[in-house]
């Protein structure tokens, strides 16, 4: 009796074991963006838990950019965690890596002796990803304000020269991280048209 | 012969799971704050890695505010993620919770016609403590450039009495932070003294 019950508690216990999730060298992190066959990009829900790697103050010059005349939005750009981990340790981006620009609009305070800008409510969402099975090896993507899959952006779209010929490290604006080019410098990762400083054209 | 491996087996497991953490209701969190018993708190070293509120430009009102005529700070506000996660659930925070106030310099664009602003390197690091073993409850820390662990700034600092009279949500500055401003009033947890728009005294 006592043994048929460790028999059976056994069987359970390797059932279990078995099918525990399990991820290989060869699968992708269970972050990493979902793509469907078309290239579509599906909206990262919980974006806002990923890694944080900086923010900016009137820098957005996509397909969201304000008119002329109006207040200016930050940026906070997050990336997927096994991918932010991979670049620390390496100074590359792996394969299948979402970086997501969220646009926010800015707001000054009221009070006579203070001038500091907040950020306010979400006023899109766009997203850059790595994946070798887009043309080119990335797309440029935008939510816009809603939560829907979308088709990557066209080629044409000044994305993808802009982040061709202006970025630091592969197609991406590390040289904004400052925690991540410290990180690309040590490992060597820097593009080597890449000149320090130089003007966004 | 096959009964005793089993239950040499089974004592290893049982040994095993018994060494396991866990997390009662009682224990703090293993990403809560680590003060000592005089107040001291540890340096976050992986505060970067904990989950972002929400970033200004120009909000560093602290011990590390610029001086009259210098460049702006970049002020990113961090906190531990299971606190994060608790607020996101009641709109309040857990004791033993610590939020990051990370100060990084600004700088604008060189080309003509852009005129954007990004964040540079670390100036300082700022801290603010809920735990229930601190004078008020609240303890406010002036890391600056170093990561030693640091006591307290006396009661007398102006931070105690600006988060006390000034803040959405407890001590902190929810007002600042849209995502989480939203779950607050959601469950009710906004301070009845808090008036929408108020200016900062």
């Amino acid at each position: 009796m006592v043994k048929t019950a460790i028999v059976v508690w056994l069987s359970a216990l390797a059932v279990a074991l078995g099918t525990m999730p399990r991820v290989s060298a060869q699968q992708p992190a269970s972050d990493a963006p979902s793509l469907q066959a078309d290239g579509q990009a599906a909206f990262p829900d919980n974006y806002r838990e990923w890694m944080f790697l900086s923010a900016g103050l009137g820098m957005n010059y996509g397909p969201n950019a304000p008119a002329a005349g109006q207040p200016q939005s930050f940026t906070n750009v997050y990336v997927n965690p096994s991918s932010y981990r991979a670049f620390m340790k390496t100074g590359a981006w792996p394969d299948r890596t979402m970086f997501v620009l969220e646009i926010r609009g800015s707001q000054v305070e009221g009070s006579i002796n203070r001038s500091g800008y907040f950020q306010t409510g979400v006023r899109a969402i766009e997203a850059n990803v790595k994946d070798s099975r887009l043309p080119g090896g990335w797309g440029f993507y935008n939510f816009g304000n809603k939560t829907a899959a979308v088709a990557p952006l066209p080629q044409s779209a000044t994305c993808y020269t802009c982040h061709a010929e202006n970025t630091a490290v592969e197609h991406t604006f590390v040289q904004f991280y400052p925690a991540l080019m410290d990180v690309a410098k040590r490992m060597g990762t820097v593009r080597a048209d890449y000149k320090e400083g130089q003007a966004i054209r």
